[in-house]
């Protein structure tokens, strides 16, 4: 695909879709000998989401599995909507763009694995993580450079936002942000265990 | 050995056995100080599991440890069996293998470690994951380009299918199950922190 | 930036400030099902906390979030201070800074996103860990060797107490402390699992 | 240190000592909300162990904390002691020495970080992990191609009973205590869940 074809799909995208083990996550599923599981995100794809966001457009995330835990980490992130349970993710995207009135065209899709391959040439762009399968990469519209877990969707969201030209206009509006929730801070001072010289004393004072 | 004798090795694989720590994982085991035990698995692993039994290949795996969230691992995968406090791996497998009347010459074995040293030569095809002890990897039918946790089982279970000649139907019998088992999925939507532009409100709806 | 100015810099320096996320942890979430989150650190940088108080230097974390395991893991590294919920991470430094009294030139700051921006050029020495964002690598004054997670801090210490001339001081005062604090271990003899040579005997012991 | 030189050192070892964090982990410490702290061991040392074990040395942890988890794992393991709270390490190891009445020529320790430094060219063979500081890796006798939590005890075990002529041996004894334990396994076989074609049914039976 040349540049000018996907700079040109990139300006039609709305709604970012992603999915979540592979992707979010280095595929890592950890289980406990108490009952316990866990997945292992990372905070860079949540920057990616709240830039996405800064730029108006739509961010959710797409799971063949149905996890509290997903539902967590979304939300946590920041992110718009979760289809969980999708076991057919074709059939799903096409009922979730429906009810919301979007085209497929206008949803880029980030994903890694053989139940992702129908929705290749299916969605307007389709981001293929770099440790992804070889017939995923190879149908991809864009293979990222990053792997599942270490913050695919943020590098997704730079190419979208650099494509769409509203990358510089969507990290200002991040920073207006973060500006207008301040002044939140705890401060915590740790007692030391020994005695300091005068010139540490400054910043030193008791756990309140 | 040459590629001619691993493709008639492949086309009598009828069972695929695979090795639990430092295949399915990376070796890591997680202590916790509460008493908590954990290890890492990879949901590639799971989709090998099912593209081999779509080609109704029979997929299990056989360990010296006897963990509970190695069951619910195994189960969780699709996996048709699970033979755990096996101490002594060719013993195990002899027997195991009489029980259900198959010949060593009808599995294949995924490896990293010593105590699989026996089953060299003996199954019919030993697959060594990239991190497998030097031994292993010198002796080994197949040396896989994945390390162990990273989706070994994945790659072995591509091998297997390209020299059965499986690996496209099996991969659209995947696609086929996937489809049947659709409409289950559930959306969340999740409330927006501040007011939005007026060409998201098709997507955004509150939490049901 | 040249060496000289960098030194110069260093030299001014009184307090480390290092963001958590991404510095002291590689980015990752662990997210439970049972609705448990977990941070992984690295004991490297405790060490590197260690050497910078024994160089007398004060040394704390300031991060957007607000979560008890980073204030137990701020305290066990032996950090001086811990600022939580800083969402504004310039406007929490500069409140900071001019209650504890001290100019932000005497800060060195390690980060790696896009909300550690407005730091470059305010603080004395910004460094980036080896993994941080393009916009943050180029405006860095350092861009460590090492990545989030992997001792970013430890590394960051030593540029600096290299720069100040303390290196080899506080090295020694750190082994010093070390043999203050000597004759407090607990030995733990496990029972052998079967009958052992006499030359083994004399380690031997059954536990207490 | 010339090769000779490293053999008849190698040869004259009894024990074999190793640090937890960053030796037998990569570092990490993970912190969870509840409380929980949980650290990464490998499956491969403890092969490591069992190695050194079959050969008559023995084979301990040394570390500056105290932490359950670290006990119970040095015990599951098969390590002969654990000592714990050594925050001082050569006094420590001083001490554990007379007890047991062995000289410090005779030990063999595996260390990454400035606190143990003290031990350089004091044990008989100083081993280094991979991603040991530039003090440790520049003062050791070997420099191990594993990384900490990779299994670096593993690789050290092959150099010491390689430079003792005692590799093959120990090997055959592992095998040959692997065979007299054998016979406990569990099988469990899961149930599938949907019809399979009659070849399939050997192996294919009810959870008991």
């Amino acid at each position: 695909m040349r540049a000018a074809t996907l700079r040109a799909r990139c300006r039609r995208l709305r709604v970012i879709v992603t999915d979540v083990d592979g992707v979010l996550t280095d595929g890592g599923m950890y289980y406990g000998e108490s009952g316990e599981e866990m997945k292992k995100f990372n905070i860079r794809d949540g920057v990616g989401v709240a830039l996405l966001k800064c730029a108006g457009l739509f961010v959710g995330a797409m799971t063949g599995e149905s996890r509290d835990l997903v539902d967590r980490r979304a939300e946590k992130m920041g992110m718009d909507f979760l289809v969980s349970g999708a076991r057919h993710k074709l059939g799903a995207l096409e009922r979730f763009a429906a009810k919301n009135e979007f085209a497929l065209q206008e949803v880029a899709y980030i994903g890694d694995e053989i139940n992702d391959l129908e929705l290749l040439g299916v969605v307007g762009v389709f981001f293929a993580v770099a440790d992804a399968g070889p017939e995923i990469r190879k149908g991809a519209d864009v293979v990222l450079k990053t792997r599942g877990g270490a913050g695919a969707l943020r590098e997704a969201a730079e190419v979208v936002l650099r494509h769409q030209g509203r990358l510089k206009s969507s990290l200002s509006e991040y920073l207006r942000r973060s500006k207008e929730a301040a002044e939140i801070e705890n401060v915590h001072l740790f007692r030391s265990e020994r005695g300091r010289k005068s010139r540490a004393r400054t910043v030193r004072k008791r756990k309140p």
